[in-house]
């Protein structure tokens, strides 16, 4: 509970600062017997890592994974699985200026208050790099979950600062640097350089989903299986919104529409977002997240500093100018992350269960 | 983690279901020393309780609260706090026609599917009464962060079903049965009544709040602030989104006006919502919710029975037509009791913090 | 964590004083669809229960249980199962004089400095009657233990004060009031009596074991199937001393001897006690403890006041002059709670494994 | 909860297996602030090291810790810390054999039939070489302690096979192989020596302690602090008994002896070993444990290769002849550990608490 762990029985502990010696996690609970090396995890990390187009910050950090304990010939033994990434392109200096003041948006002044001490550089702690562990720990149970369920993750970009994305197709979201689910970017892509321009950022929304989800998943009360996805975005850096389905547009719907009516070959329509009463009906878990702009911009903005005396602050270094750019993969991760430890959840308590009814089509046991 | 336990310092662990002989819950960390008694949780309790207006439930539930341990001489003693409420007006008949078929909406396939058994009556454990011991432990938790940190908490209403409702002051919400911050309601119960008409129900948002909150509570990476009022909001029944600040807005905005700037007088916005890095600020917290329109209707929909086949149901007994509107209290206590949790874990760690500089203004230590 | 739940995935919450108006707990994570009623928890709380032989206090509490929750129809629904026991026969006005001294090996000195308040009467939280909702919850897991693996409990008395009690046959532990495996208790009565006129009492050594469990349950590396029973056991009130299969006898012991070697009829021996590596081996689980002699007796004793002054008490009121003998059937529930976590917990984690080798006789998977 | 991770509040994340590549753990939840560097770890790190003496194993690893994370500028800063040790003498060849087998008194068995695989490398995940990283993290609380309440953790051995060893005193114990309280050892050697020659191992029993213990560290019911100490000294590999204070002594004991009473000078004797009704006394703590003969012997002893059939096996390898004795720093450490989880829990709940009457002296709050 001391903060820094995800999951109780796949619990995954996460260490490390932006410009310290390293980052990595020590994930717990992995199911024995599956094959597992870097190279199943290297993709994902690859798929979130700075440095990969104009678009996003210009830190150089390879992020090769190591994996120092756990597995053993090849296959996963059921003891902790250690992952450890060096830091490799820290600039601490840059952050000299900023160690005086307090960078609005920025975590500074709440570390500095909890703790009495923080780590000024990059960011320290509370650096969006600490997501590349939580990637890693993600490839891992999405590839266990695809195994067992032949569950899939997906995410896409849904809107960026003012400008909507249409959804086009899934095949599109793997050959854009903005994982935006179109064929033609160059809207998107003039915009970033615009702001880029004026040295500002812009927020994102990011859609998130999971097929092939198993019903009955997730817990009464509390633990609820959309209750855990809400905690695990809301703890990626930047999430200021999570949406199940309908989310906030079931605010203005009738209890006539919004119901999604089960039929003998599947339900209607999805507004619940695959999670009814907290447990999983097996439809896609749909998953809508707002990012807000990147706090480390390059116009001047009013703050104070140590001494509480008005003052203004520039943050240089390399930032991404939409945070929400690379929350694509980490959502996902997060996402497989709940997933995975509701699964293990539900074998403990209800292996034996067989269902007195036949399931739902799209709805597997 | 089995689902049914709220908090690790301040535990809350709730029982019952909608139509079994009692509900209740046990409090388990509350610090010692506080008077209590059941006059200081009867208030919430009845605010939340059914059958106050011809806009809720006509369920007659007098929701009587005892206190059976913890309490010696009216004074809390460190020890668990059971809390027992009988239920009284149960009508279980009512659902036997239901338990064939599954309520669109609703949990009943999601708990048959998960467990292979079901308690048909009133929803069981998925029923929003179940609210009723959150809100009693609620209270408990804000006597003491009240007398601790002098915190307020309040929640209103800001929108119900079409009808956005703006703010006029906090002083409304006490006397009208929306909880709605405006003098004037009958635009409201006009609406209300036509949707009772026609069978039908609405959704419902929700602003919560929590005043005078200590600069510093919250932990990264997981357990943030923030997540964990998400996942307090998303684990109230109904709800589908939640929003920090300035939410999902916070897509179209920049960075150069997103980010709260400090002065030597405060902060000048509020965009986070009281957090930042997951630790907050010590400005208010501000919460939203999507609340989805009830369920149970009037109004014939298509489902399917247990042996698959097509059919249709109408949930008559008796039901809000806006579970919404209850729901204010509710946030309030979840609210609360994320809080508190959060109080006992940051002096845990950090009760020997000295902090080097200043508070903000507005941001109390 | 907050001290008063037991488990994480068969989680009991425990509540209650010794003279509050009831004492009682909650089980989550029991699986569904096994039948219960009070009729399967009666049994074992007549065990335990007080006023049943002049041995024992005197107190009569019938420990009448009532299921609040968590089942319907007769079945367990999966949800929780809050068991109710109502305290009958508080004298509290026997510790008037007591609540203004400190009695020797009572928790009240350590209640008081801890939290600042105590409940005086009959011990209050700490009395040994909070065992009685653990020895309820036990009888649960018992039952779901037996019908999915056949599992039997069993306690019998080692030693009473001085004397050592031969083990003859389990058929014997039922038949006299101090769950003693032999047919002539006589000895035992002749020493208890003598004791209670001396105004004096006795510590006490139980053993308790755990028959057909299957192989596999436990965590490396703190989890341990035995760390976990030692904390279990040390959780019951005057328990000073917990061993494990050979115990403190191994310290004597060489390699050659301790180590139990498999063959193809099975292990030659069980000094492991059934746990190796902190696994269950599928051999019997052999625990032994040592619960001190009852520290309310009524031979005057040196203290000190509220004053800090010296002075002596008493303990009048109605008490176990061997509360080790009603520990034989709590010591039994214990152990069952420890094992239905891990039961739950194994096949989270490892419902796929398929062994490479076959289980060696006597040790079932 | 998997099984992995040691404490809540300050909870310790281990990881890695014998002949892996590393050695580590993350700590979760230290207080910030606090000066820590390598050098503050590595003593009581080569304290517990192999290699140092003919009566330990001849492996040689220099276990030299890094910190990677958590600390900033010579301070924890109260994010996770993270400690690496590198695997640098693996001869896994010589495990070729035992792979075979199920070597009796080891984990060989119940891994495989858990797991359905196995690490057979010196033991894997099961090897006391895990015991390294809880060193190294109980050297982090011990120092805390220390500054804090001016904690002291001591332990010695206290007899080695046959042989009880009386305790001279503490001065002995740093200056001799055995971490005995006595400045003659050649006893003891010469029992060492004729122990390896015959090829043979012996169990131990070992006694350790905490000074200047705050009054009013642990819970009540289950989470009290001598149970927490069982589980923890449980959780040691090759542990088989725990006893507090008079542990199993207490059995013959009488209720006029036992009781330890409080006198305006202090508690006269210490029976209870610091904690009554599972709350500390503010005496020392006082704890025993049974070390059981390693299993890892030269002597053929019977068992079953993996298709069951009877065979011999030699343990070869480098083997410590009584694991017991490096068990003493590993002890102190466990208890180390155990106490800061109860000083952070204390805090959360209870910083409040003004004690109505005045601490016993040896007893400070």
């Amino acid at each position: 509970m001391s903060g820094n762990t995800f999951g109780t029985l796949f619990a995954v502990t996460n260490f490390g600062e932006s410009h310290g010696p390293a980052i990595g996690c020590v994930i717990d609970g992995c199911p024995p017997g599956m094959a597992l090396a870097e190279t199943d995890i290297q993709p994902d990390l690859d798929r979130r890592r700075p440095g990969t187009s104009r678009y996003v910050t210009q830190r150089q950090e390879a992020d090769r994974v190591e994996i120092l304990s756990g597995v053993y010939e090849g296959q996963t033994t059921g003891t902790p699985i250690a992952l450890l990434i060096r830091n490799t392109d820290q600039r601490s200096k840059d952050y000299a200026e900023i160690a005086q003041t307090f960078r609005p948006g920025h975590a500074d002044y709440t570390y500095l208050q909890k703790y009495g001490v923080r780590d000024p550089r990059g960011g320290g702690r509370a650096s969006a790099r600490l997501t590349a562990p939580m990637v890693a720990a993600g490839a891992v149970a999405k590839k266990w979950l695809a195994q067992k369920y032949g569950m899939v993750f997906r995410g896409c970009m849904q809107q960026i600062g003012d400008i909507a994305i249409p959804f086009e197709s899934w095949e599109h979201v793997g050959h854009n640097p903005f994982f935006a689910p179109v064929a033609d970017v160059s809207q998107l892509e003039s915009y970033m350089d615009s702001l880029r321009k004026a040295g500002d950022s812009c927020g994102a929304r990011i859609r998130v989903m999971a097929s092939n989800v198993p019903v009955g998943l997730g817990e009464p009360l509390f633990d609820r299986l959309d209750a855990d996805i809400a905690w695990a975005m809301m703890g990626i850096n930047a999430v200021k919104g999570v949406e199940i389905g309908a989310g906030f547009a079931s605010v203005a719907q009738r209890g006539t529409t919004h119901g999604d009516s089960p039929t003998p070959r599947g339900f209607q329509t999805n507004n619940a977002g695959g999670v009814l009463g907290g447990i999983s009906t097996g439809q896609d878990l749909e998953v809508s997240i707002a990012v807000k702009p990147t706090s480390s911009i390059l116009s001047p903005r009013e703050t104070i500093n140590l001494q509480g005396e008005p003052t203004q602050v520039v943050t240089k270094g390399r930032h991404d100018p939409c945070v929400g750019i690379r929350a694509t993969p980490i959502a996902e991760a997060m996402l497989a992350l709940v997933v995975i430890e509701h699964a293990l959840r539900q074998r403990a308590q209800n292996a034996d269960v067989v269902s007195p009814v036949k399931a739902i089509p799209g709805s597997v046991r």
